[in-house]
Parts: structure tokens; sequence; C-alpha cells
């Protein structure tokens, strides 16, 4: 069935299916002119918009993905103000000739990262629009936030996980090669169809006051260590040997290192350390993987240094659309 | 200059300039992952979504109203639940072609509005899109929420101001008669360009714990009723003398009830009283300005009663695009 066909009281039933209706915290929710939900005395807020061909690409999403993803990159800036997520409101506009089951099995994965990760879906919005729009913000609690602002010269620069990853996922898909590259291609796309926000790392670093300034790298490390230099009014120095690629990006991608430094949609986390908490931060690097890249530094240029001690400027590239 | 050729540095820096920075209660704001803003303990949370051509159409809507009625009918919510409305979001995706003058324009109306009721703007995002897409959410003070599902048979039901003129007015823009159409005209234009939020009223309602059930009426009042009756599993009797229509309406349309039955983007509040309430709230509608139209009844049939005493069916009729 067609959503042309569907009517907007099954719509706002089929979200209720998905949702449920009573959750922990919400005293009204989807049904009613707006929801009504338990507040922290110190409130998150974060926003994000994603257009089909713009943000994502119909064709090479699957809907379950899309709804986790859509969630999941909100997810990813409450974990870089090290909070924790409480409350999604989702937005959709679809055009009318959208499928139910494509709707159903969105919705689904929306459902089952905000169950995952302990976040009621509290209310939203239904539109039309020839291109879908999906436009979800999520409410967390910020009694330990993190700012971009920071970071300070000497502090450490740190970064989670790998870099590249998505991009290069993102690459392999557009050339239809997502299905049969074996284990390590499978890595990538799932970088880039399914990724995982920081939250348990965000939180930590929260909780123990370890960062001094945060980000998640969603535009891509260089553009995103920028944005925290800008804010923090200071530069910053990357050892580009020490970038932490993954096994599967080195093999598949001809440019790994572009793809870490600018490929952008990671959705790790970049943060800095002030030098009296660099040993308590390295103890913590095994247990949630994270690598230390470089340093704040005076003045307001960004340099990286190569594996011979050269050093050149590091652009911040602009992000790029994937799609 | 085109946003194509603007830059999302650019972007922010405009954002920044319009809605300023610094707010009360916002620690952190525009230009950080999250904003984080001083949360009330119980917070009402509301988002709305206009898609161009299908919630708007660029050429009938002046870009400075077009902002200022996206942050209104989220305040709308707010004001229909009986809150008070504390920090907004906003989201939009753009055109590349969009000139960077109609952003400016649509940004001052947003932070017009926003100045005006008290709320601040805490931050959003910007994407890109074919057709523009403007995605808001607002939080308020819920402490006093006033549900959909309060209603029981025997309350008396009410709605403030007039209804049917942004129907009206909508019409008149369409047939391209909006200009030189003298003061009625102008008054049902502005209803439907500018629409004003009821939220003195709905404050008053929720503070003196005087409605049992609240909605705002964007659907039209036939829909909206039909909302609060479904939430409230009960009935509802209107009596169609009383429906409140402005001289503009009655001199300018043709069909003046089905406009103001059917017509919606009113955003007025409906409302419902206990009987025993009924005197304290006569009492206030000079004040704030609202009607009496009907009562509650048991069963789930809405009735309309003409001025002869004829009864028959409200039909809740599908809510109209105004594009």
């Amino acid at each position: 069935m067609k959503l042309n066909d569907l009517g907007e009281r099954r719509l706002i039933a089929l979200v209720r299916r998905r949702f449920g209706r009573a959750r922990a915290g919400i005293a009204l929710g989807i049904g009613d002119d707006a929801a009504l939900v338990r507040g922290p005395s110190k409130l998150l807020l974060t926003k994000d918009l994603l257009v089909e061909d713009c943000d994502f690409r119909k064709a090479l999403h699957p809907p379950f993905l899309l709804g986790r993803k859509a969630l999941n990159v909100n997810l990813s800036d409450i974990a870089a103000m090290g909070g924790r997520p409480l409350y999604a409101l989702l937005g959709l506009a679809l055009p009318g000739t959208t499928d139910e089951a494509w709707l159903d099995h969105f919705l689904r994965g929306f459902g089952a990262a905000a169950r995952e990760r302990g976040v009621a879906v509290a209310g939203g919005d239904f539109s039309e629009s020839r291109r879908i729009v999906i436009s979800v913000t999520v409410t967390g609690d910020g009694t330990r936030a993190v700012p971009r602002s920071g970071a300070r010269p000497g502090d450490g620069i740190f970064v989670s996980g790998t870099l590249g990853d998505a991009a290069a996922g993102f690459r392999l898909l557009e050339r239809g090669r997502g299905s049969g590259g074996g284990k390590q291609a499978g890595r990538l796309l799932r970088a880039f169809l399914d990724p995982e926000p920081r939250l348990d790392l965000g939180a930590a670093l929260g909780r123990m006051r370890l960062a001094s300034a945060m980000i998640d790298v969603s535009d891509g490390l260089s553009v995103d260590l920028s944005h925290i230099c800008a804010e923090s009014r200071a530069g910053a120095e990357i050892d580009l040997a020490r970038i932490p690629m993954s096994e599967a990006l080195r093999r598949l991608s001809d440019r790994p290192l572009a793809l870490a430094l600018d490929g952008g949609e990671d959705f790790e986390l970049l943060f800095t350390v002030r030098p009296g908490n660099l040993g308590r931060v390295r103890r913590l690097a095994a247990r949630f993987g994270f690598t230390e890249i470089g340093r704040i530094v005076r003045g307001r240029k960004l340099t990286a240094v190569d594996a011979s001690g050269r050093r050149k400027p590091l652009v911040p590239k602009g992000w790029e659309h994937f799609a």
C-alpha cells in the first residue's frame, strides 16, 4: 500500500505500533500537540536533517538501516557533548508514492536503535514532499557537557575507532561493489550504512571530566578538527603516521589516508585532553578503542607531520556529500 | 549571492548574527554539536515540518513572514498544551540556488517571532534539497500541560478568535487577489501569512486548570474536534450558529461556514471545560476572545446543529493542503 492511500490516522497508528505509546518518563506522547517528558535541569538539544539525494540515496540504503542511522547520527552529537540521550522526535516528509513497507522498515530501524540506546521516541511530525526528508531531534542530559571550545595549547588530541571506513564503504556501494566483497568490504559497508554512536566513550569522558573539547567526526577529521581549533582559538599538529585506519580501508582503497582525513561520516569522537590528564586517558584507550594523534598548539595553524618528519598544512576539505 | 557560493562557515555566521549567540539559559548554542540549555522538569517537545509546495509556496509567502510562521505554528502547539515556550531549533534544507537575501529575510522573521515570544534560538542544522524544507523544534515548560484526552460528556466546547480566515486568505492569494483587496482582504491575508499563536490564552487555561482538553486548530475545526473526541473517547455536538466567523470572511467568501469548519491553519485554540468551571471560563471570554460553540456528549458521534435545530453528522474533512 502507498502512503497516498494510507491516511493520517493509519499513519499515526503505524508509528504508535512501532514506537509504543507509554514509555518511561513520557506523560503525553505521539498523538498530542507536543510530547510531555521528564526534563533534566541541563538539557541537550540536537537536530539533524537528512535529505534524499543530498545526505543519502534511497536505492543504496536499506530502509531499516536508514532508520537506525537517522537516529544514530543524532546520538553521535549527544555523545560528542559527553551527554546521555533521553528522547527523540521524528519528522518525516515523504512522497505519497512511498511504499508502506518502506516506511514500516524505516520505523522499525529507528525504533530498534532507540531501544538499544534507551531512547524513547516522544513524537514527531509527518508531511509530504517529492523527496524523502528525515528530521530528527534528540534531547539529552547535559550535566557534564563538553564543548568544542575548551582545547588549549599542549592538550593531546585523540580520536576513537578508525577513520575513512564509511567514506570507502560509500564508494564501494556507489560502484555497485556492495555485495560479494568479502569480510573486509562488509566492514566498510557497515561503517557507512550502520554507524554506531560512541555514547559510552562520550559519557565516560564527560563523567570523568577528561575531555577539554570534543566533537564527532561527521564532516571528516580535517574539517572537524578545524572546528575545535576555531572555537578554541588554537592550532593543531597531527601525526599522519598515527591516524587510525582499518586493515579493510588499507586493502580496498587506493587513497586510504585521504579518506581518513577528509572522508566524513565516521561518527567517531575527536577530543582533546589536558597534559595532566594524559596518563589517565591513555589507560582508557584499550577499553574504549581510541588513539592519540597529535597536539593542540599556539596560533591558528593546522599542520600535518608525516612519517619522515615533513610538515605541511592540513587543509580542512569541505565535507563531501554522500549522494 | 547564492547559497552555493556562501559556504557553511558564512552560513553559520549569518545565523549567529540573526539569532545572537548567548541568550539567557543557553550555555552552548549555535556552533556546537548540541545546544545546552536550562531544562524544566516537565519538558514539552514539539516539531513541525514545512515543505515547499506541500505546506507553503515560495512565490506566495514573503520570506520574513514565512520565518515568523515557521516558528509560530510550533508555538501554537505549545499554546495548545497550556505550556510556555523556551527554546527553538531550526533545521533548514535549501536549494543551492537560494538567494542569500531570501535566507536572511527568513532568518530575520524567525528571529523576530522568537524575540516577541521570549524564545531563544538554541541551534539547528542545514542541508541541501531541491525544495525548501523547514523543520522546527520547540521546547517548553509543561508543568501545567493540558492533553487532548481529558474531555468528558457534559464539558463545554470553546474556540478562540474566528475560524476560516486563513483558508480564505490563502484562496485570495492563490487567485492573485492579494493586493488592493482593502482592509477586509488584508485581515484574511494576514491570518494566512502571519498567524499568531494563542500563547497567553493557552498558558492562562493551563495555569488556572480550566481546560480539560485542548488542541490548536491546524487541520480545521472538524478534524481537530475529532482528535479531541477520539483521544477522549467521547462525542460532540456543535451549534453551527455559534461558529465564530469574521466580517471579512462573511463578505469575501462564498462559503464561509465550510471554510470555518474545514479550512485549517487557524491556529486558534479549541478547548473543553468541565460544567463546574463554565462560569469562570465565560468570564474570561471577553479578555481573551473566545466563544462557546457546543458540548461534549456520550458516544462517539460528532453532530452539527443548525439555526433551525436540524441535526446532521459533522464529518471531519481531511486537512487541505495550502499549496
